[in-house]
């Protein structure tokens, strides 16, 4: 089968490799779409060396069943499915609880990232993934296509906004920065699960286009401009929650000069902006704001994001490549050229 | 009336003040103890042409009714009770909520503090105290001398605990750093509220001892061991919660080595101790870290550190001063001389 | 002024009374709108020795200021505002911890109501009301006689919805009874505040045509055949939450047979259903079913319902009368012949 | 082996069985201890015909690793472990949400009970068991004796009381009903995790100095006097929140007489008492009080009780039998015999 590969630093291919055996307890998916995320960017900037060159990419994954494994249960072929993003134990403490992105065994403390398809396990951009079947969610009618991408791109705004859910009254002010990937799927969440008045920023005239159109009960460009926009807004108070999904240096300076005294920021874009947090007056950061970087979800998070797409209230931008065009499509994600999410289709 | 006055930088002193006036809606107070806290060293030194100059500090205050002014319903001369840390509006979004510590009125976005007695308004280091009926809580059968060091000692404590009220599982692990004024208070409140383990630290043999006696699981020096020790006390994952009521550089830097990932930090201590906070892998904090600078309590925060203390199962360590010796008792605590909390009585 | 007035068993009649002098820290309100609710059909018929015979009715009331008391901040005269359904004291546990509708000084316990307008205070069917400011809240530029509904009809609703809030997750089905009065406003505030699916019912065809064009994602006849449809519709699980706005013997009989193990049912309408509750197996309600039987709401609640309806995500059906009219409003109510609200336009 | 086995209506036998045969996902446990509950004596009196006869009694069970299929991982022989309550999938909705008491697979709507060790598998009443090693949690260095009742009497009150967690706040009452094999452990888990004020009650005066002595706040008669005792204790208001570890019909009418408006009830005993829950006014019951009939517990309640077992925080007052001597102690607890928990050891 194909298979898009990291074979060095900065550089995919498409290889052939054979289709994987199952395990007892796994279920062989045919890739129906693999979503392309400037994580897999990243990942493939680790070098040479890295344990993780030679490895299938792809944490985005959905399909159809085509085969079980002796031991599963509760699936049949044919069935659509989409993959789990932590390929989690299932067993300790944090997975019993529901609470499985922190899994103790493949989320230890100081790891990269919690153990992933396309990190650290085969991914899904090939023709064909082994999945053990409890790390699958259904999708019912779903096009595979359309799944895809909430594996991170819906799963990952859907864990940031439910850290911070008791604060997301109607009654509440959001602020939510960048209207990308994952961005664009946050402000149709947001619209879609709280009735909170939600501003949207983005430099981007088309994508705050978007945003009007998709809920935004305010959509204004990400510029100098903004942070007092949003303060007059709110009566000098501030927002009572910031989403930044870009993280660069103007976005957090921005978070942080519009937050109101006791609100909260997630930061979830990983663009390497920084401030310096002070045990003290400082930093500029009102008393009792709170603060967390989120990372994916929870698979309770994941058949959140399934049900609202399912029900037609939140869809992904879906930019479609063969997965031949493996390569075109990454080049096209590193410069920009992508308006949503680039899923690769076997 | 005696009030100890904010007089120039670095200057308290005694001064004699007319007994104030009181409105309809107000109570005047026979002030029976007023605690003496590191934030009041702080004030004082905000130089010689700050408007607090002049003012009377003191903002944990409890005493008895003195007087009613005409509207005040629910007291009557002799009760006893404390005074309210935030003079809240009490009619603001956030006071109708509950979170009357962020009262869009009187902590308005940026204020160095929010309006409490002693601080933009007359303290309770004095004879007597005029305070709006309504700012007031009962304190049943408490001396006020107990009492007084509630309004900040206790409730800072308790706001930053109830901040994480819900990862405080019996099955969690707790660390709090430091034992002095807040965090002797602070290890009492998290025995007596939670089934949670809890590791306790500080540089002071004594104060571990304390911890020990009072409900630490287990009391260790906050030195360069101390990760280590937690870690290994946690199978190399980490503390679910820390509390960090000292602030220096020091706590800091241990706070992050010991969070696990997912968990929570609470600073509390202004030491004024700092990190880099990255979007972004970096600042060696775990994904999922929920970090927040609590400040002060609201309403409901008081009224349930005031009922530990009613039921014996909390106790201010009280080291007693004559109000007349006000200077004395800046001068011990300025100096690290007091083990406890300094009250001052009248 | 003119006020609507019960003056004996089953009889209002619109009387002229003084306009009301108000004290320092009252407002005096020019009525806008008042609606008129079930409630006040059951309250005029306690009886000819009533204690509430003799007064004005109406509690749900906006309006604009007339009039401010020596005392009062924070409003001006002309400014509109929506008058608290419960006139809470403002300084007791609850009301400090912001469940002021269950203020423990106007709601003690066995009480039959709280201390509304209308209910032990006089109440907005008339020209003026006199309100404390602190039981005002500020309803922007809304119309009051759209706003005045929402002290009520809207009011019971969010705080129903909030008492659930946390299971409300996009994954979970809601199952709404009753389109009337209330439950056409809990509809609108589930589909503008949750992903949730709803399914909503009514014995009304026009009702549920009204339900599917604002948000429902189901609407089916309330009849012999819903709860199977139902149980089919969820995997033969039931649903997560059931809200019964009517609660009529086959509205409690329904919300019983169709919510799941570990589910929830909040009971509003007071139609005086009723099954036996047992500690044991029995009732035919599952394990872990969690019951509430919600009364008004709290003051958050209640910014929330305005917030949403000055976005414009949810409205009132409206149906003017004008005040002299009250008499027909209360008999076309009693007879059914309103769809909406019913609110008295002074 | 030897097995204790419902052999007819209200009939057990210790007979001889095959000691079972493990799966490749599978322990063999070495049962150390395993705990007589009242719901066995319930289960055995379901009559000669039931599917359940046959079956090997024994739902709370802990043991030590004696074999380990061929695809367990985490485990090794000779660990201690205790066995999970409810049987759960572990991959449904419920589940993944760490609800999994609630497991869509193993207790669907209208089940007696879920699937566990004794109802509906083979239970702990034996020398071995086999069990999932999913099933199974660590008990540290616990006796298997004393850890084994954990599975069910420390379980199912630490789920009733995780449901209504955040109403025990350090200000508030509890009452709590009935000190025996639950109740006892329900008394210890909320003075082990709550600094709320703790009311106890039973009708035998040496459960009521066993309460005084292990974190009661006051510990009175469950008479007639009761409930007037425990509204002048709250000032007239009532408590908020009601366990009712009995359910019969005296104890369901405390728990309404005394339970304070907008507080909780949890129903846990099996009783029978019963109440006509009315849509409307009446049934006593004050309005908002919210109720819920708690059913075993979640994984994470599991971890939770082992957690304050390990720290001595609680403690089951255990009566050892040997497993021969089984039917003497059902004999004994279904005559209230036994002071505590009877448990079985092999």
């Amino acid at each position: 089968m194909r298979a898009v590969t990291y074979v060095k630093n900065n550089t995919v291919e498409v290889l052939e490799k054979p289709v994987p055996e199952i395990a007892a307890d796994e279920v062989l998916l045919k890739v129906g779409g693999a979503g392309v995320c400037h994580s897999d960017i990243t990942i493939i900037g680790f070098g040479d060396d890295n344990p993780l060159v030679g490895g299938t990419l792809g944490h985005e994954v959905a399909g159809t069943v085509e085969r079980l494994g002796a031991d599963v249960a509760g699936w049949s072929v044919g069935d659509r499915a989409i993959v789990a993003l932590v390929l989690s134990c299932g067993q300790c403490r944090e997975c019993l609880a529901g609470r499985d992105n922190q899994c103790e065994v493949v989320a230890p403390r100081g790891s990269l990232a919690p153990l992933s398809p396309g990190i650290g396990s085969p991914g899904g951009m090939a023709d064909y993934i082994a999945v053990k079947s409890r790390h699958l969610d259904p999708i019912g009618a779903l096009d595979p296509v359309d799944a895809a991408p909430l594996a991170d791109a819906a799963l990952t705004p859907m864990h940031a906004i439910n850290t911070v859910r008791d604060r997301l009254s109607a009654d509440a002010t959001i602020v939510t920065i960048g209207l990308g990937g994952l961005g664009h799927m946050a402000l149709q969440i947001l619209a879609a699960t709280t009735g909170a008045r939600i501003i949207a920023l983005d430099t981007d005239p088309a994508k705050l286009a978007f945003a009007e159109a998709h809920g935004a009960d305010l959509a204004i460009p990400s510029d100098g401009e903004a942070a007092a926009r949003i303060l007059a807004e709110t009566g000098g108070i501030g927002a009572d929650v910031v989403f930044d999904f870009v993280g660069v240096q103007p976005t957090v300076d921005l978070a942080i000069a519009v937050v109101r005294g006791g609100g909260a920021i997630r930061f979830v874009g990983l663009g390497g902006g920084e401030f310096s947090y002070t045990a003290g007056a400082g930093s500029g950061l009102p008393w009792g704001v709170n603060i967390e970087r989120a990372y994916g979800g929870t698979r309770s998070d994941m058949r959140q994001a399934v049900a609202l797409a399912e029900a037609g209230k939140i869809a992904v931008e879906v930019v479609r490549y063969s997965l031949d065009d493996a390569v075109q499509a990454f080049d096209d994600l590193h410069h920009g050229r992508i308006a949503g999410r680039a899923v690769l289709v076997p």
